[in-house]
């Protein structure tokens, strides 16, 4: 089959049913971007069309002649991004690569102009400022421009009584991708069925926040080196941190990785979780000892203890905030290699003592939230 | 009289008077723009000069060898969008020229920079993020940029006391055209008394909202292919809705325009309009049988019924609110050509299987909103 | 010593401490922006290095050859905006001519490039409207864009207990400038002294607002053609107004200002600002009587009596409202060349009148805002 067969197929199964994606890739075959848009035309032409494919067969046929021979591997191209589960091995690692070169982007000129022409609307139903600033400052630094509200729901005919589903067939016109954040979990997979264009979940009640989980595991391996063979001790919050559940689920994708849950008793990792693990062969043990798991892992993952979730028992709120701390304690028994991670914000589950040493890695982390964010924002517009 | 003899009369009683937008003038010669520069001086010589000529002559001496042979016809430079009845058919049928255009920027290139380096401030001294997201994206879909507030009633000077006035003084020294969304009537009018540049009404109270009113009128000709001649009917809250009272006046100026009125007695439409209709010989009739008139009408122009105007009354809301509804019944007697309308958002007086009917336009609809904003914001900043 | 070792001299020095901004400026060099590159060197080469250095030497041994040979006097490179005091006169006058020559730049061109792929934070804890837009304006007419939350006191990690330095470190990871404002006096300076970006003060609680203070300067020198020399009228709420203190500090570095207090009893301005001018050798006196002051001054700096301020005694602040009011009256008797000026917003201290008349200054102010603040910007992102 020829690249040029293989472009004419899939232009006939999705250019109609998805008009504005294709007029889309005319533009950036105009502007010159053959790269991704022939990476696009092989990956179509390998491995298929999703079913939805928002985006999959950008290119036309004037740039067919300049299809690389390299094949992309086992990469699928995705049209939204909603659980952290919905990605397979190759392609986090797929995304990780293409996070690299962000950092390259980011610290070597005055920013990228890939995504020009885009606009990403935030409609956020709830306010998260650090989610919004990082995704905004994402879609900025590759050209973009970007459509704001950050209190969709008091502010938005949502209050009117509209449905979701309606407010994204309006925003959808106005914009090129949705970054949604929502207080009712699932959302993110509705605003998806509905939209013809990309949706990002940027966090769905106590569902999802899957560009979190990614960022977490991008940090280890840039940390740490490796994602196979790793000792990871989870503490803090087990049983409400949406974070260190999405954690434990990708992680379980890896080989030999050895989970320890430090936690207080009335935020224990929850059994789902503990059976997911078993049944994929994850090794797991609890303890109550933070300088024993620390002294053996290469990362050391602590979370807050979410006040607003004990309501009226503040004593058991109390109780537990103060058990589990990270200080320069925990940094004498860690091994030299190891990181210290936290998802932010932190309250003094780790000591201000602890950010100037080396190992402390969450400022980092933080900032790699934002290659994650162009990454996705690029592959989701452009493909691979 | 010679295209030269033209500008310098314009130049010579404007250009002092407004020095700011004379300047921008030059930036857009100097960045080559003669078609839209040298349609201004047309319409500048042939026409007159408003009272308030905020922009009518923008072009400088170097382009008047480009200017094209043909005439513009009456269009009439604006220098302010305040209420839909300002535009005469002749104005309409330009702006919806532009409109069409602006679909064609849209679908065909990752944006255009036909605005780049102006400034648009969005000051909305009442939340509407749906009508803000739209201006928003006009802008931006042309290359222009924007200065928003969402909720300047609580946060800005106007909490300390501040007239619109000097609030207005202010904005203009930061932006080169003001967005207003009031909950005022009047307001709009009163920040383009005092505005050295273009103020566009977004909504001001119960007042008018004539973005929307010429999204209307722009679809119905869009969809039904012509003004002249239509049978429309309004169906719903006609009592408080901004929009159909608007709708009423603007398709008013066309010939052979008949209206059928279908809404609950608490939310009957007013005689004021009833009365304008009937002075500019506009029929119009009122009736219960929602199938009867949809089985007539090239539009059905459903509106939800506001909850908020009803007060403690909740019992005469829930009747009135169930009494029309457009669902499969009503499709199967409506024409093929005919559409169903609705300025959302919507509740359930369209029903949800209504939407994927070809007939079913109110998604549409709100879209052509994003091309008639970058029609009024192209118009207003850089002339026809 | 050639500007060649200068250069090398002061790579060695600051480079590795702050390679993003090294990096942005190699950007800027291969951008051709070889004046305000070279400027850079120079004040890096005779100067000495300021002990953070968060921009000192941004260009690269490439342009070397282009370094002018005039000296750019006593100007030092600051690296964050954080009190009126932090500047000496060099440097203010330094900055005024940065100022001007962004007036050209606002009304020759359709915006500036300057300042493209740079990314303003504005993070707001309380909100203020007319900052956030002047600053944002300034961000956008110099080509950079913005990232912009308005409320993060309520929205932010702030309401879970974060610090603000923890915000300040996940924010400069974000952006490459920060403009905060604070309700707290003080909060500038910690977040100055833990970002490796630069940081801008616009207010933090009763402490200090910088370009408000900036502006005032910077107009009265426009308007007055001097600051050596001029007598000043300050009027109203001398005792809290944050503004009139500001300009109190900053006028004392010039020669033979003399300053005239005028307001009510309850808000006379206080001793420490009496004793300071005294011991900086500056006359003042204080009087009952507008006109006769109004008579003799320069300029009449009008301000408001701030409600907020006097909780339960509603008496005692609608006694002191009406007391010193500027209106016709005052313009009768006041110079030809004399002005009166205002922080904004105003109520009614001064009347709608006296708009009209040229000497009315306060929205030409407002408007130099914009200026001094593209200023800053440039000047801590670019360098002189």
């Amino acid at each position: 089959m020829t690249a040029a067969s293989m472009l004419s197929s899939c232009s006939m199964n999705v250019g109609v049913s998805n008009p504005k994606m294709a007029s889309k890739a005319s533009a950036c075959c105009l502007l010159n971007r053959p790269m991704s848009c022939s990476k696009s035309i092989l990956s179509c032409g390998l491995f298929g069309i999703s079913e939805k494919s928002k985006l999959l067969c950008r290119a036309s046929a004037l740039h067919v002649e300049s299809v690389p021979s390299f094949s992309v591997g086992q990469k699928f191209q995705f049209d939204d991004v909603i659980e952290a589960q919905q990605f397979d091995r190759e392609t986090l690692s797929a995304i990780f690569e293409v996070a690299r070169s962000m950092e390259n982007i980011r610290n070597n000129s005055s920013g990228s102009q890939m995504l020009k022409g885009y606009l990403m609307a935030t409609l956020f139903y709830e306010p998260s400022t650090r989610t919004r600033l990082s995704f905004e400052s994402a879609m900025k630094r590759l050209g973009g421009d970007v459509l704001t509200t950050e209190n969709a729901r008091e502010f938005s005919s949502a209050s009117k009584g509209e449905t979701l589903e309606d407010t994204i067939r309006t925003v959808e016109g106005y914009s090129d991708i949705i970054v949604l954040r929502h207080f009712e979990s699932g959302a993110a997979r509705r605003a998806a069925a509905t939209a013809n264009i990309p949706v990002i979940n940027a966090g769905d009640g106590p569902g999802q926040h899957p560009s979190q989980a990614l960022l977490d595991v991008y940090t280890i391996e840039r940390e740490i080196g490796k994602l196979d063979g790793i000792k990871v001790g989870l503490v803090g919050d087990l049983a409400n941190g949406r974070t260190v559940r999405s954690l434990a689920y990708l992680l379980a994708k890896y080989r030999d990785v050895k989970f320890y849950f430090v936690s207080p008793n009335v935020v224990k990792m929850k059994d789902d979780i503990k059976e997911y693990l078993t049944s994929k062969g994850v090794e797991w043990e609890e303890s109550s000892d933070l300088l024993e798991v620390a002294s053996k892992c290469d990362v050391v993952y602590q979370t807050r203890i979410q006040k607003e979730r004990f309501g009226e028992n503040i004593n058991l709120y109390e109780e537990a905030r103060g058990k589990y701390i990270v200080n320069k304690d925990v940094l004498k028994v860690m091994q030299n290699h190891a990181v210290v991670m936290h998802p932010l914000p932190r309250l003094d589950e780790i000591e201000v003592e602890v950010d100037s040493d080396p190992r402390a890695a969450y400022f980092r982390q933080a900032k790699n939230g934002l290659y994650i964010r162009m990454a996705l924002l690029k592959v989701l517009l452009l493909g691979w």
